[in-house]
């Protein structure tokens, strides 16, 4: 099996400066869906047909196990998969896939490769309540299909056949190098159309199987930003059905967005709002609180996660709670039980077991031992305007409120800080370390009064 | 009125290891909905019918006013009503309702109920476009219902009857106690069928009368993760419709949660994304803004939500302006025209009237008087590793920013705290109270360099 | 070209205080987008109808280019219309809507303005599905319109017309003053109908010219809060679309609220849950994340905006990295590539290119000039309870964390504050600045432990 992916529409509909292809769908470009597809299939090679300002498009998804035909000037879908012939070996079976039709679903593929076994032409055509203006299939008495004909071209009862042709098909190579270098170019557009290869091959006596796409959506393309986000929506309710399926109570399946891998335990919940980006692994009982944006993230089992979370790059322990307004920046690592509350903020920190930070704080290249707590206001200043620096809290330390900790420092174990102290000097474990001035009240001090403009 | 709840299903397919009947809609069990309602009816008794595995359902429902059947095994819907029969008296009339068919509603019951006085069968049907799969209704020329017939024993004209059995039912005590005596279990499940009950009733000469349901959705059972969603949006559909009929303007119906009770004054406005739990109450020209989280709340009127906002167990009076980003811990009660504005949390406290938290504050534990004003960076030091202390600022103090106020400790009327103050004893009323260090420059200090790694 | 707008109807089912016109579509009464729409086609008049308790209305909406006329009693439509008659001149010709349709569309009024030439009468016809409860549009068979029949009255063939009158119109108005002295009140209601003058001008030898909407919704009116929420997803729906044309990448079109106008560059994209009010504009390649809210902004090309942030009256430069979790307030000004991070807040401040505050900091009524860091926890302390002062922050200073600027002050070129620092007077260009008391350690000191309560 090879694979061609057409992917050579510049889209000027989608008034970007971005190549179509490269449009996103749950924040991945349309083409690596598709690249991804064709890779599940096993292809033993997939060529990729750009085109005229298309280099973008072959430096932003380029891998080892991609051949890229440049087509230029374009032509059409017929002159396009020309291109690719080169990179294509005879004797093999050759499917056509569309880099802006990003749905498209391995399941229905390897139907249509079934189908297209033994020589045959396996086309995958669809169902359409409305067909206007999309190539109808024709078919003999005996059901086989004799032509496609276009909207144009057809007659009033070509025109009822609601069974229509999807792009997408499966030929043998050897025979869609003969077909492509037969068809023409005679037609309004002057371009060389892939559909018609149809023809010829019932001409030549293959037979033409076709398949049905699991779902109608698989077929759709995108050609503007107004199909682009139906795509999307589709692809979130597809997404969103899943985690249902394997058991996650979601608030609203209309209202969470999936771009990357959710991988989720049992009785997992989500409320609504929450976007997903990159490798997300939930473990069993984590709850997840409305309007969270988590990225890149382990969270262990009977983690709850408060609205308004913020997380990246971040492995969490079992039994932590988090938030609400909770960020965790990338290289944080928490233990079990650990707390987070309200206007806290974890940059490139370790924080052990059963320690907390609850309000209003900035921890950042941190070591931070287990029953910690961290005070309202405690803040580490890593960066002296050059360097970052870390900071070593201990087990058992009490941080008071408003600390600033001047980084390099170490807070022994068991140490506490006294409210308001700017440590600059390592704190000895057990002892009760502060800097503080004298309280001092002022008997005859006047306030400012309101002054004129 | 005596009631039976069938609510023994394990739910195999929700794939949780919570039971069925546990799994919540807007936040509560379903089964809960389902007893909230009988309750509603002012049943004499109700019975709860519980399986396999149900002691969990037991344990977090069980109320004076249940009683508790248990069936194992469970050989179908006739047996489990079996079960409790032991708890039902002769003489009353007995509804039959579901577990997880949590949406029925009291109105459609009560008509129900009414349909079945005078010793007859009262049977809950519902016109369904596409009802295969479902139990038909079958009905002679004078159309009495006759018999239930299931969908593989159906003949083809039977499968066009689109009148289905919901299984809801009311039946006298006594005559449900002798038909299901007689309903055998030999069908393909091997199991007792409530169902058959009908066909006895119909033999005896019993007459069933039927009622259709206000809404379509009062019937939907719950099997699936993907069932329990969708009727989570029909319920919050449900609940948005009634605040807007009683004058809530809701800039989007699709985009509020509410999970308990939320009672609403004149011209209320709610913005898109907020979720209410619990008991909450909105009075007169409340306005919440975009995205705000409100759970167990009294809200006076005029206040302002501004987005963002995460309020907790907390009492406000009127116009009080609150947020973006301010959260109210359980505890927190605040005066009329109270002001908190982003980045502040408040915890078991009372603001009083004209008072303001304007940006990146703790208060925690205090009693704060009228006309205050409280800084930026103002913490109350309310823990101290081992017990909570309390802070009290009298009326019309200006706390200055980035202050700590070590509890316990009093700040008397019209003091003033100087900015960066670690308050450790009381500051005397109409004083300024500060704890300082002389401000220095050094001359020749050098900033540190960018280290090489 | 005169408009009449009758929006005299008090709305009690809308069960507010407001009266009905001034309920509010994205942000807006909906009298006011009327009244837009109006002043869209250069009318030479518009005379606005009220009613009783209507002078709020009037004082809300008042503008130099209205007319008002009063309605008291309100005898029906056709009285409304005869109150606007003084204000109107023999020889131009009227267009007759309605303060709760407000989506009434600017083309489709231009088209019944042109169909109503050379003294025809034009009527705004629409197709129902349901057209049950409208009047219908009767036609002999030349097609011409002969009259409206109201549901009561029509007959079982009538009521199966699907055309129906939406009220809005075009009439000269010498003609208009004709027919309206010429209808009765001879119905159920007692009432003046407008819809009346449409026999009359039958009757008189007057066409009646018949244009239908390019949407359906433009001619829905609002009756209850259920419909105003209606109108408004419509609206938005709208609005998106637009967006969406335009080349703006929509996350999710059902989830963005636009109450204002958006102006947008190229390759703009905005994810889920976002509101946008007054005029914003976000340039090139701007990115918005999710859930934020953004009022009267001009954001430059190339920045990016993460969740969270709550932007108000503030003009952002290029490239900037703003939040998540970051507000800036009125007077905000910043530079380009400027960085402000979570809990962070801006209000009435200059920001420089290059400059930084990360974290937890408020800056209010300062200037800060370029490449300036702004440590965690800084706040500059510009109110001292009774007047505002502002700071001034030089370029390239660094400002160590938990710092408090006593405004008014000044932080000289390069001048470097240590952490915990509270500057009462300026700081030295160029040199290291603290106020620090020494850190000490209590060895023998013990933790505070647990009391019995």
């Amino acid at each position: 099996m090879e694979v061609v992916v057409l992917a050579a529409g510049q889209g000027k509909r989608m008034r970007s400066v971005l190549p179509k292809v490269l449009q996103p769908i749950a924040g991945k470009p349309m083409l690596a869906h598709v690249l991804d597809t064709a890779r599940t299939l096993d292809a033993q090679r997939i060529c990729v047909v750009y085109g005229h300002g298309g280099e973008v498009v072959r430096e932003r998804l380029d891998a080892p196990d991609l051949a890229w035909a440049r087509q230029a000037p374009q032509l059409g879908t017929g002159h396009a998969v020309q291109q690719a012939l080169l990179h294509l070996t005879d004797g093999e079976m050759a499917l056509v896939l569309y880099g802006d039709v990003p749905l498209i679903g391995v399941p229905t593929l390897r139907r249509l490769i079934a189908a297209a076994g033994g020589e045959r032409l396996g086309l995958l055509t669809v169902e359409m309540d409305d067909p206007t203006g999309y190539g109808r299939i024709l078919r003999n008495a005996a059901g086989d299909v004799t032509r496609i004909v276009e909207e144009k071209d057809a007659t009033d009862d070509e025109r009822k056949v609601r069974e229509v042709n999807t792009g997408i098909l499966v030929a043998p190579v050897a025979r869609l190098r003969d077909w492509l270098g037969r068809i023409g170019n005679d037609n309004a557009q002057g371009e060389y159309y892939l559909t018609d290869i149809i023809g010829l091959a019932v001409a030549d006596g293959v037979e033409v199987a076709t398949v049905q796409p699991d779902a109608f959506a698989e077929t759709l393309g995108v050609n503007n930003k107004l199909q682009l986000a139906e795509l999307e929506r589709i692809h979130q309710g597809n997404i969103a059905r899943r985690l249902m399926e394997e058991g996650v109570t979601l608030i609203d399946p209309a209202r969470i967005d999936v771009r990357g891998s959710l991988t989720v335990g049992r009785d997992v919940e989500i409320d609504v709002g929450c976007v997903f980006e990159g490798e997300v692994e939930l473990g069993d009982n984590v709850r997840i609180g409305a309007h969270c944006v988590i990225r890149n993230a382990r969270i262990g089992a009977g983690t709850r996660i408060e609205p308004f979370c913020h997380v990246d790059s971040t492995t969490m322990g079992q039994a932590c709670v988090i938030g609400p307004y909770a960020r965790t920046r990338p290289g944080t690592v928490l233990g079990s039980d650990v707390h987070l509350g309200n206007f806290v903020e974890i940059k490139n920190s370790v924080i052990a077991d059963h320690s907390k930070a609850n309000h209003l704080a900035y921890v950042g290249d941190a070591d931070v031992g287990s029953k910690v707590n961290i005070g309202a206001g405690t803040i580490t200043c890593n960066y002296d305007g050059a360097n970052k620096h870390r900071t070593i809290i201990e087990d058992e330390v009490f941080i008071g409120s408003d600390t600033q900790l001047v980084a390099p420092v170490r807070v022994g174990r068991g140490a506490t800080l006294g409210a308001g102290t700017t440590l600059t000097k390592d704190a000895p474990a057990g002892q009760l370390t502060v800097s503080r001035s004298k309280q001092i009240s002022l008997e005859n001090w006047k306030r400012p009064v309101k002054q004129p403009r």
